[in-house]
């Protein structure tokens, strides 16, 4: 695990000191700027060199065949695959003919700041063109986070010791070529033009393009406009292509003299809407952009900003690369679902292609608890966006010959995606995790509202699936058989811990929310009996245990099992999904992620002091952590077992995944959800926070490196902030204007009311773990970051 | 389950009485010829009208991709699919410039006989064309089983009522058009024309043609010459091309005046032989066949019937349908043995494309046992195939980690070419079937010479990877986790019963060998040390037992899982797995095929009477019987528990499997397996012959409406030949030379030694079942055979 070295540490701003080639891939995910509805991958100014260039709008996407080898029954015959949009950050400079390129010539300063707090992206270089003509550039780059369909760039070109003519191409680019082989050639048929051109024009100073996804039908219209300011004999014209817009703009600048544009980009599309609907609705789009300025919507972000610091800061002293990964992590969280409004928020955000654009269960399971807790609205839209596919999702079930709803494993726009069903459709879960993510939110916000609209109907229809999908044993116990869980290195086993704890709530929920709003249960004819059938099967669900052990296996019989041999695995053999067969993964005693262990967190209050010790210790020997949402909840376990400093090694782990790249894949985009593991590794870890049962309860305690934690949380419109330092901890409330508002908590076991009267301050016991700390499998231990290093 | 209208029931022959166009995909399977070297579909000579035009060469095969919508470590990225080859048949008859073609003119006879002591198919038919000419045509079409590159049609055409000008064309058709959309375009792409011309001649009276497959780069060659006898005006001309030959006869012929020619049919191919080698030997086979004359293969093919015959017949008076069915299924099964020399038998046997021309386990659980008993020597060619992939099965366990050698679940070649690993590499049982049929080979046969070159291999690389696929548990429990076994609604499973005996026996019979053969041993290093771990591993072998039912789980836990809801499960939602997802055919009782219930007919001596009684009670009631390889076991196991009239019902469902086309494939080729099933349902069910440790026993017993059952084996060279009737079977010994031969074996648990000198009779004591006869799931009851039908 190292740092580069062209990423300074900084607490409020990733800055690249200077162009590192290797980076290049990487930089783009992490100077990814989005507002949940666009996104721009973090690509040069002048399009090239880049990795992979993106352009990314949620949930635009294009069909493609899902292809089998051998085919089964329902397995979906189509995948959906978010498209590399219409490219509007490509600005090319030429210097007395010579194109900019950082390749060429003599790049004597390079550096890009992702501003956390400004929210933009600014670069600045001096180049030496291959003539030897120099050139100072400077641009800041912007995806508004009030204004959903803009992006903006500040571009601004002066010559350094000797007159140049520059000449300015700022581009409007359909279909780029993606590097790379596609190895099945009918995906890169299908892919590799996705956009077919249905309209373009040009105006003095911007342009338009209308295309048309070619399978999918969706229509998307980008357009440009430019605020130039130049000396006199500036020109600028426009021109429109099928696949191309240009604006060209040329003159002659003396020493020290600017040439400066804003160019305004604005974006749309729709699956219903008319194109003369999309083309207005971009040009009034514009034309607001216009209106508001440069200096206004960067105005504009900065207060956004300011605001979502204030709710959501966390302040980590003693460790400054932590205290920087997780501003830039709640920075990217925020981003990935700013503006969703009723759009999913997918694993990699809008800040690169992998996993296909898809959205997975790691958003309700990891990012919704995150958001819930400092951007309620956008867990509540992203949750309005799954309510939005529950036909589809009704559907699923009726195929798959069951009740209820049966989400799917990974999609864009609602239809199961999955092509590999053992860890796609067998992975039930999903169901209970949307479920948890209702009734977290709810708790959090007391949004009857949502609740009634869109939480009754997401319950109910989850609960409904496990009710068909179970059954009673001879003795009267309830198991749900044949599913894979959080763990993928497991799959199509028997009463998953994690699966089964939360289907169990998720049915009481139901029930619950039912009696809370009978009306809505009438709507979804939930019969009275049904209530009694949930409840019985909640009562009755199979939780296995291994009384021998002391542990809970994670499925019935896991620690029966061959144990995987991790001595004689090499280094380069992880992850080990790439080097050994499925086959022996799922029969072996070997964990790819956090699964009992998950369930130990979000299921806590259904675990002993003493289970949750043995259990850690018993999966911490055996987890490859072979997958980005492990560390966090690795974190969260080991401080709340006691085991501090561990915890702290797996904090930074989580945090700085994409930082420091650690899956060797941030370069298809952001983990997402292990970003906002890093908020939960410190706020739920080190900070103890959950909320079982509606009841928020802290077990603060620091390791020994980290001096000082604050983190804040709202819950019902009262912001609370709790701090931690090595002996005491203290709470404080701030209202809305509702004047007297207490909040109820707890502090290690001690119910605390809080009002925004006074805050309080608490001593921290001291940690007594129950076990020695416990070891990983070799080679897998994670990197120390705790004071003393510990020998590997 | 109905016997088709046109099908006659007659003891030693199919004979088709009209032409049903129904039936036609049907014929061609049935009708099928083949030496297990080359095959031919039962086409009509003159080409059209065809459901699927088939000519085939053992192992003949095209490679083309496998794709994956998720792919994984160790999947197959390539599959090898059986080529239609040049096709010889066709022989096109034109009377007075129109085309015969039985859809046109006026069909007034048409009759088919595969005569089944002949070893031909006979055609004849009477036709008016359209024109009003009437001529009758006679054909006998033959696939030697003396002279594997040879087959020959004799094809006589005469004018009836007028005189006509017929022409006869004669022809090899490389690349037929091959019906139906095939859904994957890069499929088709390959397979649509997988020839590629190489070099084409003709002579005056034959032509032949080289071809390469485009992709597998195997060479072929077909030949033919004509034998002609017509008026003297008769003229005969040849010619070539690339992907057509055609010899062309043209002559007047009188009322009663006959063209008559026979047609020599020669192929050849290879992987590594020169194109000149090919050539010559096509050249030589003909020129051999010629030198045989028409007569002399009549007279050879009817000798080496005769032979069979005698070793094979199996005689069931009482039950004409059952009769005709098995005499179908031993010419069929003998077909596809017969001159396989180093080659597999595949699915299809030489039948048709079903199963991509792929072998499976089948050929070694249910073919060669059969084969063992009557045609020793073809099983003995089938496993030398098996050891001729020996490397590769080796290179595969590598691949997946695994010592010893992992057979692949379905090839031609003897690479892996599953697609689908949950029910391809994870049926690890394929080794032990292996194994096991090495072993009952040398039991049957002391053929030590095949233990010593082939079976020592054979037994020790398989149980080699028992031994390191399997673990201890603490308690010192040996298992094999994370199996599929024969059953395919159940995959991914622990220790599944049938799995784990034969694995033992595996273990064992490999450690006895190497003590047979220890040079052999030391040849593959086998270390006294292993044998020991082999051992060792067998005995401590866990086989779960449910004591609260008193039955076998078929794997662990089975007994516990949800029940399949076969009330609400529609007749037109068999077979199951086209109408429910994996997922949960996977998790509940419900069962595709004899699993646990083929466990207690392979390794009887591993089970008491009551819990086979109770076993097969049990999941009598949970088989869906949607594979044809379920009725045979059910039959076998149904006999010895003593529901004979049962077993008779089922006996009736594997024997006629293809002639009633029970599940409606029969089209793609003869289900071989279910074919050698039909003998084993017979011998092994109402027989009761067991060759547990080598010793064989006979429990006979008839159902009430068989009056007689006779069936012959071939044991160490000695054919004993048992007689049974209701109340006394007769045991009786043909001798070979060797005189005084004596045979010890069991009748119901009593000893006997039987010598050639005279036959045994003993008396058949009733059965006496523990159970009453079980019920099936409703609507998958067999079709009644007993004397009283049972009402549905």
């Amino acid at each position: 695990m190292e740092r580069p070295q062209a990423y300074a540490v900084e607490p409020w701003q990733l800055r690249e000191t200077h162009l590192d080639r290797q980076l290049l891939a990487r930089s783009e995910s992490l100077f990814a700027l989005s507002n949940g509805h666009l996104g721009l991958r973090g690509n040069l100014d002048e399009g090239d060199p880049h990795a992979l260039p993106g352009t990314y709008l949620n949930s635009f996407y294009e069909l493609r065949p899902l292809p089998y080898a051998e085919g089964g029954y329902s397995y979906p015959e189509s995948g959906q695959t978010i498209v590399n949009v219409t490219d509007g950050k490509v600005i090319r400079l030429l210097v007395d003919d010579e194109p900019l390129d950082v390749r060429d010539g003599r790049l004597l300063h390079h550096e890009r700041v992702l501003d956390l707090r400004e929210g933009v992206l600014r670069r600045s270089l001096e180049w030496r063109s291959p003539a030897g003509r120099t050139v100072r550039v400077r641009s800041t780059r912007l995806v508004s986070l009030t204004h959903r369909s803009i992006a903006a760039i500040e571009y601004e070109v002066e010559a350094v010791d000797a007159p140049v003519r520059v000449i300015v191409q700022s581009e409007l680019v359909a279909n780029e070529a993606l590097p790379g082989p596609m190895r099945d050639p009918r995906v890169s048929a299908v892919l590799r033009a996705p956009l077919v051109a249905e309209l373009s024009h040009a105006t003095g100073t911007g342009a338009m393009l209308m295309h048309i996804t070619r399978e999918s039908g969706l229509h998307l219209v980008a357009a440009m406009d430019h605020i130039v300011e130049g000396p006199p004999d500036l020109r600028c014209t426009s021109e429109a292509y099928e696949d191309l817009a240009r604006t060209t703009m040329v003159c002659r600048l003396m020493p020290g003299q600017p040439l400066r544009l804003v160019k305004l980009l604005a974006y749309s599309w729709s699956e219903h809407r008319s194109r003369s609907a999309l083309r207005d609705r971009v040009a009034a789009a514009l034309e607001g952009a216009r209106y508001e300025g440069w200096d206004g919507l960067r105005r504009e972000q900065r207060n956004r900003l300011d605001a979502f610091w204030d709710d959501a800061d966390v302040e980590v002293d003693g460790d400054a690369e932590v205290q920087q990964a997780v501003r830039i992590a709640l920075f990217h969280v925020l981003q990935a679902g700013a503006q969703g409004r009723g759009r999913p928020i997918a694993a990699k955000g809008l800040t690169g292609p992998g996993y296909d654009g898809h959205v997975f269960w790691d958003t309700e399971r990891f990012v919704l608890p995150v958001l819930t807790a400092i951007q309620p609205g956008a867990a509540a839209e992203a949750l309005r966006w799954r309510h939005s596919t529950l036909g589809l999702a009704k559907e699923r079930a009726a195929t798959l010959g069951w009740s209820g709803a049966a989400f799917p494993w990974r999609t864009i726009r609602g239809q199961e995606c999955s092509g590999y069903w053992p860890a796609g459709t067998a992975a039930v879960h999903i169901g209970a995790d949307i479920a948890d993510a209702v009734v977290r939110y709810v708790d959090a916000t007391g949004d009857a509202d949502f609740e009634r609209e869109v939480g009754v109907d997401l319950l109910v229809e989850t609960a409904r699936l496990w009710a068909s999908f179970g059954h009673y044993d001879r003795d009267g116990a309830f198991h749900l058989n044949g599913v894979t869980g959080p763990d993928e290195y497991t799959a199509i086993a028997d009463d998953n811990v994690y699966t089964n704890l939360m289907a169990q709530r998720n049915l009481r929920a139901a029930a619950d929310s039912v009696e809370r709003h009978p009306e809505r249960g009438e709507t979804l004819d939930v019969r009275k009996e049904e209530l009694v059938v949930w409840r019985a099967a909640a009562t009755a669900m199979s939780i296995p245990y291994d009384p021998h052990l002391g542990v809970h296996p994670q499925v019935r019989g896991f620690t029966l099992r061959k144990e995987w041999d991790f001595a004689a695995t090499r280094p380069g053999e992880y992850p080990l999904l790439m080097h050994f067969p499925y086959l022996d993964l799922y029969r072996t005693q070997v964990v790819k992620q956090a699964d009992l262990v998950l369930a130990m967190h979000w299921c806590g209050d259904a675990f002993t002091a003493e289970d949750k010790a043995r259990n850690f210790a018993y999966y911490e020997q055996r987890t490859a952590r072979d997958s980005s949402l492990s560390a966090c909840a690795q974190a969260v376990l080991a401080a709340e077992v006691g085991h501090l400093e561990l915890a702290h090694d797996y904090i930074g782990e989580a945090v700085l995944m994409d930082l420091y790249d650690l899956h060797h894949n941030t370069r298809d985009g952001l983990h997402i959800a292990s970003l906002a593991g890093a908020w939960l590794s410190l706020v739920a870890g080190l900070g103890g926070m959950r909320d079982h049962g509606g009841v928020l309860s802290f077990t603060p305690r620091l390791p020994r490196r980290i001096d000082r934690l604050a983190f804040s949380l709202l819950w019902h419109g009262l912001r609370l902030r709790v701090t931690v330092s090595a002996h005491e901890a203290v709470y404080s409330l701030r209202g809305n204007d509702n004047a007297g508002a207490e909040l109820e908590l707890r502090h290690h076991g001690e119910p605390l009311v809080l009002t925004t009267e006074a805050s309080v301050t608490r001593p921290i016991p001291a940690a007594a773990p129950l076990t020695s700390e416990p070891a990983q499998p070799a080679g897998r231990r994670p990197a120390p970051r705790r004071l003393t290093a510990i020998p590997e």
